[in-house]
C-alpha cells in the first residue's frame, strides 16, 4: 500500500470514524491502524476475504465523500500551517508561555 | 420559536448542510434563514403543511445527531473563546497586525 494513501486514510478515519458503523470501524482500525492483512481480518470475523475487501473499499469511498463535503482534513492542514507562522511571531513575546498554552488548546480541538 | 433554539439550529445548519439532501436544505433555509412559515413553504412546494413540518423536524434531529458525533459547533464555540484570549495577549505586540491577519485566517476556517 502506498504510504501517502495510508496516511491520508488514517487522518480521514480519525476525523470521520464517528460516522461509521461499528463493523466499518473495526475493519478499518484493524487494517489501517493495526496493520492486519485482509485475510487475517476475514479469519477474525469468520467472513470471506472478498467481503472484508468490499467493506473497506466502500468505507474508504465514504470517508472521501465526507471529506469532500466537510473538508475537516483540509482545514486541519491549513490550521497547522497558520499555527507554525503564529509561533514564529509569538516565540519572543513576553507572554510566550501563555500564548503557547492557548495555541496548544486550539490544536487539541482538531 | 425560541430565539436560542433558532440560533443553535442556524449554526448547526451552517456546519452540516453539505450532508443534507437538496429538499432538506431548501426547507431548512426557507424556514430558518428566510423566516417563511410552514404554510408558506407548503404552498411553495405544493405539499401539505404536515409534510413540511415532518421533514424539518427530521432534519433538525439529523443535525443534532451530526453535532453529537462531530462536535463542530461545540469546537467552534471553544475556538472563539481561545481567540478572544489570544487577542488580549497579542494586541500590544510589535507584530500585532501580522498576528491579527493570521487569527482572521484561522477564523475563516470555521
Amino acid at each position: 500500500m502506498m504510504l501517502e494513501k495510508t496516511t491520508r486514510l488514517n487522518y480521514l478515519f480519525d476525523f470521520y470514524q464517528s460516522l461509521l458503523t461499528p463493523k466499518q470501524k473495526s475493519y478499518m482500525s484493524l487494517y489501517y491502524l493495526d496493520d492486519y492483512s485482509l485475510g487475517e481480518i476475514a479469519e477474525e470475523y469468520n467472513v470471506s476475504r472478498q467481503a472484508v475487501y468490499d467493506n473497506i473499499k466502500r468505507t474508504e469511498a465514504m470517508l472521501e465523500q465526507y471529506e469532500e463535503k466537510l473538508l475537516l482534513f483540509q482545514k486541519f492542514q491549513r490550521r497547522q500551517e497558520i499555527m507554525t507562522k503564529l509561533r514564529k511571531y509569538t516565540v519572543s513575546h513576553e507572554k510566550t508561555n501563555e500564548i503557547e498554552a492557548l495555541l496548544v488548546e486550539l490544536e487539541k480541538l482538531d
